[in-house]
């Protein structure tokens, strides 16, 4: 049994990552650490978990840890992770603090990076892309919600050449702004769509293009830190009023565009062994993703303007977030990769 | 292994039944039936469910089966439970046909009963209720999300004598209505409460009737064909925009009531050992249930009218439909109660 | 034309007092205070707004107004109105300020009233039952959104001997806690349904008892400080996934009670000449009274039990807010009682 | 007094058409038609409607008027037409049948054109563009809701020579597909958000191409059967679980794009005398437009790839149907244009 801890356990992600842990066999939840709620029990937080298990303070969290997931917000994992990789302890840091190179990461985030350092020792947690590196990993970085719908969207085209003149046009429910967002009251939401921080000023562009780049030079199985070809594209995000879901529709306009069926085996060669990929020929819609760490995508072919449209939907806090955070637990601890992660979502 | 059917497989419930007995341990499905998708794969009526295996006729899904489960319009089961049964297989009938004596469900349903002969055969399928009598059951009636919300919310009252001047106010979402219901379209129903079928015209009254007058003679545990004790209830449901979630708000005024503390003693005492039963001072909420087969109660004295008010909460299509009925299948075949069945929701 | 000022004008009531007021032929609206938005345009605040007009502080918009509405939090009315009322200005309150007893008020609002005085001089504002003291009222305090549903659903029940034993069910949608109100956030808040200060706890309870008790002592038309007869209910309140909207769901229980079409004689009767009052068969939804001032009333008698479950729905924003509050200004300022207001709602 | 008739009034546009007419000084209401609901009364299909004015069939409501709104399914409008020109009456057909060359429709909707001799009479009524052909108008085509949003979102570009590589990737509320609409429950529409009809399939792409096509060969003011030069693009749509809104978001990538300011005074020009178009820096929701004829646009030049993002957001059913047939109303008539429309939606 590993001994787990999770810090950040009163907001949604660490909410999810208890979820899906307490049915995971291999593991044995040794800490459930919250500022906010430290000494009440779950209920206080999570009136969907009876548990009287108490919220404890992140020290004593750590402890007796042996892999550490960290639901934290931006800028905290930096602070402790040195720390915890001296002691020995294994990190998934669901933020963004490992993510990007630091001058990347100081330069959108705004915040100054105080471990630099550790950068290198971070694998990048996407593991369709990254599986061969996640058995040794030490820290894992996981990507976020957006990112992971728009790599996976135009990872084969970018290992194919075809990833030109990108759109990545996404929309989101409310739960990918986490618990305590401003702005996301019911009577606001509901019955409202909106884009915001559009058109080259959303934090996750430069991870997507990264992520992109990377594919466009190593191909289909990629290094964190190896070779990568520049990208560049236009990320548009949208508030959709539904509690979770990302469904991302991308565009590219390659000069020669396949064929329909083309690219349809393509993407079913490139995603052909991966247990959550999911290509159809039906168009994906977020619902059919729900509490599932599934990724749906469907592609077309504008034929009157040569254009490829490429669909992918998926939960925003199971695959974009706690599902792909025990998907990498899963690799980096030898159990079988869908363990306590379900391929099935909920309906209706 | 027991092999299981399901008919009615293209319907809410039937989908519910799938995801939770797909990861049963003692389940082998032999058969997905539906009339409407025969032929086609799962994919094709449910989004969620990647799995290519294909719905069939409901003759080729009986075929194999040790036990049947009937998510089926009512007047469905009545037709072919008399085969079944005279062929050894076990039924576990999701509809009304099975849940009042005949007479009683020919005046409120409006349909004449077919097979009438096998009502003293039939298990009622409340398993806080009638847990004894579940093991060497052949036919069970699993009861309906309002039922078995209204039922467990006053039960304790009706077994102390406290069930005096009910009203049983209760609100659902819209699923409980089926996948076919007319009047459920998103833009009639999204921005809107309204109450319908109100005031002794809803077919679920009886039904919450006859189960309180049962306790109320029996106590504790009651058997489905013992003595009750005639008791009239006020039932009025709503429609409240949401998918999932069944909430009762019911009242009873006793000439003399105890106090809050006392009622508090008599609620955890008689669900002492239910494991899906919660009792909190807390106050429900529906969400707190979501996709789990918890029931949520608590409750409160109205000091200034001596009024006591029940609120329990549900998931209609778990604990009120496909949930309850894998219940009922763990307590028939002696796999422990909660066998694939989650005792907390999702949220958010 | 009456010069208008509104103070508070940046939460949901003072928008919808804006909305309505500027359609109104005789008003000149003079003054829109914000504490929150003083200096900034409309649009700051106000999406749906695009009037350049600045949201100004209190001092400056009171300086011109012959008539104050106020839509500020309970514990403002009572500091200001002494100095408008004696500079002459007219003032409607949609708080709570002066809706009761000053020390009734002090024991269920937690705070010291610190111009009981005027109390005497306010005018209770439900048009219905006090339409004669309105052309003289200086002081009107509007009544809340569940209290004109509870009153208008069960008055013509007090009036006639009737309102026994009353329970008043009752569902909101979210606008309800106005806009800044905590743990409204859409994820929370969405596929839930719940309740919460039930039985005697919410403050609205004494104000329905109080207008219900001085309906049954007086009849049909009532004064303000005339006589009461006691009167004692349980009411309990509901959260609904839904912005716009309230349903009350009231039962009474009298010793012999009328048939079914007597009482809807009785209603029709009492409510013949109001032109925002629907009393019809068809059972009521919120969204039929959405954006409009009306009161959608039906009936029913439970023949089983002799109990009588009324309904009325309402827009809490208009009829139970800022319609009401402009029916009021209508009755004090001698206008056609609907100039401005909506008597169909907008639909789907 | 014009004396108006409106056939297919117990459709969502139908119903609109009503609420925005019954305030309209100018009209007296002559006929309400509806097949599924002739002799009923207006409330038997509108909730929120209380008159008893019963619907009528398309013959008697036809009889009396001066004009005509057709408010009807693709294909009734041709077979009527003709008759309707004959006899003097004006015809305002908020469908599709006369938007496109007969040719062009035939091809796109699969319907053969019964009076295509009429094409060459009818007006475009997309108000902002063709304002001078509306006073002598007999036939109004009234464009669709995605046509209008991506048609005014993109105008000024295509009339300045900017319209390169254009992307609309729009999103819509549920009441776009009408009133009877398949596949529109509650249950299957909340909590998703999906691709539809996408690249090049849905009916509107030929539509926004025509009327870009016009502008980009004739600027600020077009004529229905002017000139026009070629223009392709890609189109995709999505559902939105809400019940009204547009919103499109629309790419162009010229060779040479004008800076972010240029391309605000581009918009401020090019709509400065239209009082439904309201153009700011803030980014649109489409619940800023709830229940007005506003069309909300901004815009953001993506300095990373010298890409154009314009974003448009409409109510579908006011100024993507009713609102804007009342508007071409309005014109054709010599009334103000915003007679009975409102410049201002309803929040929250």
């Amino acid at each position: 049994m590993i001994k787990v801890a999770i810090i950040g356990a009163s907001g949604y992600a660490g909410a999810e990552l208890i979820r899906i842990l307490r049915r995971h066999p291999g593991v044995q939840l040794v800490g459930l650490a919250s500022r906010t709620h430290a000494g009440q029990p779950l209920s206080a937080a999570w009136p969907h978990l009876p548990d009287p298990t108490p919220f404890t303070s992140p020290d004593a969290a750590l402890a007796e840890a042996d892999t550490v997931f960290l639901a934290t917000p931006n800028g905290y994992a930096m602070q402790i992770v040195p720390t915890l990789l001296e002691r020995g302890q294994r990190v998934i840091d669901l933020s963004a603090d490992y993510r990007l190179p630091p001058p990347v990461f100081e330069a959108w985030y705004g915040l100054p990076h105080t471990s630099p350092e550790h950068y290198p020792n971070a694998t990048y947690g996407l593991v369709e892309l990254h599986r061969h590196e996640l058995p040794e990993a030490r820290l894992v970085a996981n990507p976020g919600c957006y990112v992971t719908a728009a790599t996976l969207a135009l990872a084969p085209l970018a290992a194919e050449g075809l990833a030109h003149h990108l759109i990545v046009n996404a929309a989101s429910g409310v739960s990918g702004a986490g618990r305590d967002a401003a702005g996301t009251s019911f009577a606001e939401i509901n019955e409202d769509y909106k884009p915001y921080k559009p058109a080259g000023t959303h934090r996750h562009t430069p991870e997507i293009e990264l992520n992109l780049a990377r594919v466009q030079a190593q191909g289909r199985h990629v290094r964190t830190h190896g070779e990568r070809r520049d990208l560049t594209l236009t990320f548009v995000p949208h508030l959709v009023p539904m509690t979770r879901g990302i469904l991302v529709t991308a565009y590219a306009t390659p000069p020669t565009p396949p064929t329909e069926a083309e690219l349809y085996e393509l993407y079913r060669a490139f995603y052909a062994h991966e247990p959550f990929v999911r290509v159809t020929e039906a168009l994906p819609r977020t619902k059919g993703t729900w509490g599932a760490n599934t990724v749906w995508i469907a592609l077309r072919l504008d034929a009157r303007t040569g254009r490829i449209v490429v669909f992918a939907a998926l939960d925003n806090l199971v695959k974009g977030a706690a599902g792909q955070a025990v998907q990498n637990f899963n690799r980096m601890h030898g159990f079988d990769e869908t363990t306590a992660l379900d391929t099935a979502g909920v309906w209706p």
